[in-house]
């Protein structure tokens, strides 16, 4: 039987589903790493991060296969090029997870994170992992629901991000090294969540924009 | 006359060279801003990234117009997804400028960058702005023996940072905020160089993978 584009486009987005759960887990362990010093999970998340570009790399070859065998126009076509944007977007959670992971290795055995702002971090790592749930969650049970949710967990992260900032100016406890970690971690954190802000919308439209709403 | 797929494709490109040339500029009034105090020149860097970003709007419009008149197939789909990259990746390039003048202007008239690290952040001001005339340059002549000269470039802006993170850790003459903003600046312009490499592999192979090598 003749695949149609909606098969192929639903083909695609298992793959996209893997990918999510795949930049959910990496943040998961890479927060870990850095807040209970887990050495092996930073590790883990460092070596597999090629895993993830893989995964790109394969789903743009989907994507090419998807356009040349169906040919879509209009509105099928936007919703190829929206895929193409949610595996970008993928792709740099899973490097941010990555760059978190790398600092807490690099300060090993010693917390990259001040006592005074584990708290914030916490709160920063709590907000990323169930932003990153939620992507998978919109991309496998199609709920669009989360994209509300998602601007007002971008929110938390954003005002995070600043009282983190704020607290390393104001806070005289820690050295110059400290901070510089501090500000890059928040730094990816508040980006991790920009990127799964821009998936869910892509995968919104993903999902409602076709015909027929099925 | 039919538009071939090449003539789409060209004149795709020659959005992107509009788009190339913007975010150089946008850099170099974004480091003049940093640097010299330009008030006005990090003003406009910040109101202009909303230009760079529609014109990723269009160039992603024309993809899908070029996709649909051509219904490229194999090589020439590849380097249709090759331009998608390309113009992602100048869509970012424009805001690290704007974030660059955001910091200026956070703390103007004061200025962002403490004094002995005036030196590091210049050189990586100087290196951006070079990598990015070398990615339009590729673009609007196809000359790629640009690729080795970014490579080359891509190390001495790596080494920069490197650089000026130790400098901010063993200096103690500035800060906690000009330390956690020298470190975001170096983060940023370390990022646009990524993306100038990034950019400048995908257009060699968009200028060069065509059939016959024009």
């Amino acid at each position: 039987m003749r695949r149609t584009f909606h098969d192929d486009l639903d083909a695609l987005r298992g793959l996209l589903i893997v990918m999510a759960a795949h930049v959910t887990s990496a943040m998961r362990s890479a927060s870990r790493a850095l807040l209970d010093g887990d050495r092996a999970a930073a590790t883990a998340v460092v070596a597999d991060d090629a895993a993830v570009d893989e995964m790109r790399a394969q789903a743009e070859d989907k994507v090419c296969e998807l356009l040349a065998r169906q040919q879509p126009v209009a509105t099928d076509l936007r919703l190829v090029v929206a895929s193409l944007h949610v595996v970008g977007d993928l792709e740099r959670m899973g490097d941010l997870a990555a760059h978190i992971a790398k600092i807490a290795l690099l300060r090993h055995p010693a917390r990259a994170v001040p006592a005074e702002l584990t708290g914030v971090i916490e709160e920063m790592a709590r907000v990323a992992e169930s932003m990153a749930w939620k992507v998978a969650r919109v991309l496998e049970i199609q709920d669009v629901s989360v994209a509300a949710e998602l601007d007002r967990d971008d929110d938390t992260m954003d005002e995070a991000h600043r009282l983190l900032l704020q607290r390393l100016v104001e806070g005289s406890s820690h050295g110059v090294q400290a901070a510089v970690d501090a500000a890059l971690l928040s730094r990816f954190y508040e980006r991790y969540a920009d990127h799964a802000v821009s998936t869910a919308k892509q995968v919104i439209y993903l999902v409602t924009g076709r015909p027929g709403n099925k």
